[in-house]
């Protein structure tokens, strides 16, 4: 008996259509650029860039080509992300080609799945023998979840249901596999993506054994006697991954969060990708279940991941070794990893947050992770990725120490770990999913970003049409359409970086404080067609500074409009930015930006250079009561952070030595 | 025929004595607990250490003992390091106990070298075919140097053949095989080490081959076709270290030096030990051969080390990668490696240095590396010793952060890779070798340490008996005594941190500019017996500044009082370190230092706590615009560099923020 969709607090992709300078601009370079751009990738079709051969693998798999399988083990999601950005793109814009394409490579998938449902070109190709029995390493279920997250988005964009039906008998493959049964296995997976594809998948169809399934996976977790050992007892202790030392993902337990059942984690530790697609998952099945100990650890675990561990620009992970979090208050800026994908997740896990409760402080993290981190980890040309993202790279560092290994100064064209890219196509494609939130008859607006929103209350239909030019410019528009009044709140998120928030109903002041909801003003009230709504979100450039405990912070500054960080650029500043100081005093003005920033608004103050006119090459290395270095004024030109290193390498810094005067 | 030994400028041991309190102290220490202490060490008795295996591994190559060869395959090197140390001890104080465990060893050693001279147990024991096969890394000819370097110590010091014959059956060995014979090989050491060693034994001998073959060693180094590269073809591509990439230290040729020849190599690179090492046997080699090319080349290489690339407390070797120099100016505090051998091999870069020409510049890096990283490397207890010297140390941040797993929070017992103890240990017993250096008719005094110095000028002899508190107190005197007048000049090294010197001889003031050369006061005169010279050293307190393009210095401060550079330690200033600041206004008072600083010179001024009363915890992780954080005074205690981490695991930092108040 076919079952029906459950009911998501998200809106379905037919309610939602992007209508926003800033985002069409990302939206277009996705459809034109990056999405062929990666296709070719993944059909290694890039002259300079490393081979992916992901299709090919699926090639081989199916039976269809000959050769052996290339790549990293976890191969195929690249694959899978591209096919779910692809989605996404065509629920918002017929593009036939990409589709005939995407519908190409799901008749391929189909092919390469096995008969008992089994989908891994990795196993299937090189290592048919060894199934399933390296949970903690190999990726076979991150893999299979991010298969599954293409196949429901796919069906929702278009109706077609082959990919759901590829990785439904793929689920099932895997809850026959997996279970507490005497004859199934009782693992869960090293790198946590099924739980929250589970989640989707049991929304989108129904099934609650997917429901089920995703909670064996996370209840599982980092019990005792450790399905790792065991596993690796049973396969005589065997690994994949070497780099650290034998056998250290098995070992290294927090490194995947299975050191602790879920349940009793209270810090954010181990890989950052894994930690936020791991929490995003139990803070989506906690919603389901009601489950009250999985809900308070993950508000405890968002706690510490983003207000102990958590950059300005939203990302996270500070330590290179393990891409990993390090520990409270330990920022640094130049060694960061603060991997892409990582804030990706981090926007993942957010939105289940907000969808548990609406809370703004979950919104404007994702809003911090979005227009920085993520942006930022593809050049403006679209071509270009950042796997990592530092605050703070000095490039004849960078070139010369090892330390700085995993930094590249510019952003590169592909990644023998492809993770990335495909993941920041699926984000940008995908925003529609993290700009409302529905909750019984209320809208939540999380994210200002200009759409057409069909908003479903029992049986009456309310269209929000909000327009701007966010993050620019300060007031956001919203007109109201509905053929019939309708009774219902719509919630604007009250951002944590404005002061002063303005809103106008049908042009009347409105007083916020009345409305003010856990960082929401909740306007509940009988809509009419022809009702406006203005916010005014002002947005004068500000410092930050930061925590007392974090010491890489101290005596620094930054600066932020609006969602925006900034920074300083070789390009602008000239060199050693590290001499340069913005005084308490200094007014920062906006500026337009231009050539490669063009459209752009940059921040200009008057601030002082440390040893403006000094011969450095001369000077002995350390001097003895020195006089204070001569200050000379020069103008600072700040950029958005998302937008640096779109001229060239050079230097850049967020946080800039403040001074007194 | 036996040759002469050839004229040094180091004073022969016997000449020498110290009488010093700080550094008999120290001397003490070392006779009564390190050598002891590193003797049960490497005969594996010290319970909780890691094991040495060093003393067994000759056993068992002199077949007197079963089993495999254990330890890292230059463990030989440990036994010649303590030997060295032996030697100088016994030249300072008869020690029969000492003595007899020195010479039961050199007995075992005799036994463990084979019929043609080779000696080294590794190779011996578990890969006798493979001698001389992968000189790139397997450090036969740098244990072969240690060796040397111990024999003629042994020999100096106690008048002992022994080890001294060994050694020289050992040169001719290698240079019989080594060489631009058509049968002999082209090859060069991995880790520069006998080319120094080979120096010295030319010196003690007289036997030009070793000269000769230590100019070949020296030209040989980075010539192409490139002699790693043929021997690890011969080998067919086997490789000895794996870790960070296969056959790394073969193809990465600059951690060798190996990457230009010599006289073509303009910037410190690579690991710094073997940078260390090599250059002061090219100094070495420069002073007999007389080759302008290399001299040049070692003031270059001098210079970027020092005046680029070495920090505050002597210590070189940015990167824990590679244990290795970064790129100018890249002097990070906290993920420095700055290897204590590193600071042990710049005094002897150094100490060679000012024996080509006498420059006090020379004896400022050789007194900074001595009295902060080198004496800083062991406990007070002489007992735990640090491998790695950062300049900043967080303790959590170093649990937590894997960027800091070569750092060590405290003091270890003893290394799997010891080279640092047993290289303290002898740098401690042999710092009459630094002290002074005789140049013709000419003594220059490069450190002030206390001690009666025989100098021979012709046939006449000029006893010099240095006496003072240094480095707590500002003043030396200095004795003459001779039998009949003696026409010579002392020397008396002007250090750069000393602003303002004062000299009397036999009571009366002496302008010290008018006899100032290359940072000595030259006092050339007819000495008579009865002469005295007060040399006044005023060391107030000074703030030290760094280079302006050092970007992790700006804006900081450190504490220097003579040579010593001091720190902020959390025992006496309380956690989080980078919320204190030392205004430019504070003055700083030494204060007598108690309990296990007891007899030390601290200092102390009023500075400043950032966030005094904050609830640091309970603080949001970033604030916009917020006012200025409260400043609390606070007295900043800061203790000499060298005895941090004597009372127990805290944070320490050197680079304090300034504040312009």
């Amino acid at each position: 008996m076919p079952h029906s969709p459950v009911p998501s607090p998200e809106l379905p992709l037919a309610h939602l259509r992007i209508a926003d300078p800033f985002w069409q601009r990302y939206q277009r370079l996705v459809q034109e650029v990056v999405l062929p751009y990666q296709w070719d990738a993944l059909n290694d079709k890039v002259a300079d860039a490393e081979p992916s051969h992901a299709i090919e693998n699926f090639r081989i798999a199916a039976g269809r080509s000959d050769g052996a399988f290339y790549g990293m083990v976890f191969q195929d999601s690249d694959v899978a992300k591209w096919l779910e950005a692809v989605a996404y793109l065509l629920a918002q814009h017929p593009d036939p080609a990409l589709e005939r394409d995407a519908d190409a490579t799901i008749e391929l998938i189909g092919a390469a799945q096995q008969a008992d449902g089994y989908l891994n070109t990795y196993f299937t190709v090189k290592a048919p023998q060894e199934r399933w029995s390296n949970l903690a390493e190999c990726h076979e279920l991150y893999c299979a979840g991010h298969m599954i997250e293409a196949g429901v988005a796919y069906f929702q964009a278009t109706g077609k249901r082959a990919l759901l039906d590829i990785v439904c008998r793929l689920a099932d493959h895997i809850d026959a596999v997996f279970g507490p049964g005497p004859t199934q296995l009782h693992g869960y997976p090293g790198h946590p993506e099924i739980e929250l594809a589970l989640m989707r998948l049991y929304e989108a169809t129904g099934e609650a054994r997917y429901l089920a399934l995703a909670r064996y996976f996370v209840e599982q977790r980092g019990t005792t006697p450790h399905y790792y050992d065991e596993e690796y007892a049973r396969r005589g202790h065997s690994f994949f991954w070497g780099g650290h030392g034998p056998a250290w993902m098995i070992q290294d337990k927090a490194y995947s969060q299975a050191h602790l059942p879920v349940a009793l984690q209270d810090t954010a530790v181990g890989h950052a990708v894994r930690f936020v697609y791991l929490y995003a998952g139990v803070a989506h099945l906690a919603r389901h279940s009601g489950d009250a100990t999985l809900r308070a650890a993950c508000v405890r675990l968002w706690d510490n991941a983003t207000q102990r561990q958590m950059y300005l620009t939203g990302a996270i992970g500070a330590q290179s070794y393990g891409e990993a979090f390090s520990v409270d208050y330990d920022l640094p800026n130049d060694t960061a990893y603060n991997e892409s994908c990582a804030s990706i997740g981090l926007m993942m896990f957010a939105n289940r947050m907000l969808q548990l409760a609406p809370d703004g402080r979950y919104a404007d993290v994702m809003e911090r992770a979005l227009y920085n981190t993520v942006l930022g980890g593809m050049a403006l040309d679209g071509r270009h990725f950042f796997y990592v993202n530092p605050l703070e790279v000095h490039p004849p560092t960078v070139h010369g120490n090892h330390t700085f290994d995993h930094v590249k100064p510019v952003r590169q064209r592909w990644f023998g770990c492809a993770c990335c890219p495909p993941n920041i196509a699926r984000v940008l494609t995908s925003l529609g999913h993290y700009i409302y939130t529905r909750r019984d008859d209320a809208l939540y607006v999380n994210l200002y970003v200009g759409s057409d929103a069909r908003f479903e209350v029992g049986a009456q239909t309310l269209t929000l049409r909000q327009r701007g030019e966010y993050p620019w410019q300060d007031t956001i528009a919203f007109d109201v359409e509905c053929s019939a009044p309708v009774d219902a709140a719509v919630a604007l998120r009250l951002p944590d970086w404005c002061q002063a928030p303005q809103l106008r109903l049908n042009g009347e002041p409105v007083a916020i404080e009345a409305h003010h909801q856990h960082g929401y003003c909740v306007l509940r009230r009988r809509w009419q067609s022809g009702d406006t709504v203005q916010l005014r979100l002002p947005m004068p450039p500000m410092r930050v500074s930061g925590h007392p405990r974090v010491r890489h912070l101290a005596g620094k500054v930054a600066v932020q409009r609006g969602p925006l960080v900034y920074c300083l650029e070789q390009a602008d500043n000239g060199a050693d930015l590290h001499q340069l100081r913005l005084p308490a005093s200094a007014t920062l003005q906006a500026v337009p930006g231009s050539g490669a920033l063009d459209g752009q608004v940059l921040l200009q103050a008057t601030g002082e250079r440390l040893h403006g006119d000094a011969d450095a090459a001369a000077a002995p290395l350390y001097r003895y009561d020195a006089p204070p270095p001569a200050r000379q004024p020069q103008t600072l030109t700040f950029v958005p952070y998302f937008a640096w290193a779109n001229r060239g390498e050079g230097e850049m810094r967020v946080w800039v030595d403040a001074s007194d005067g």
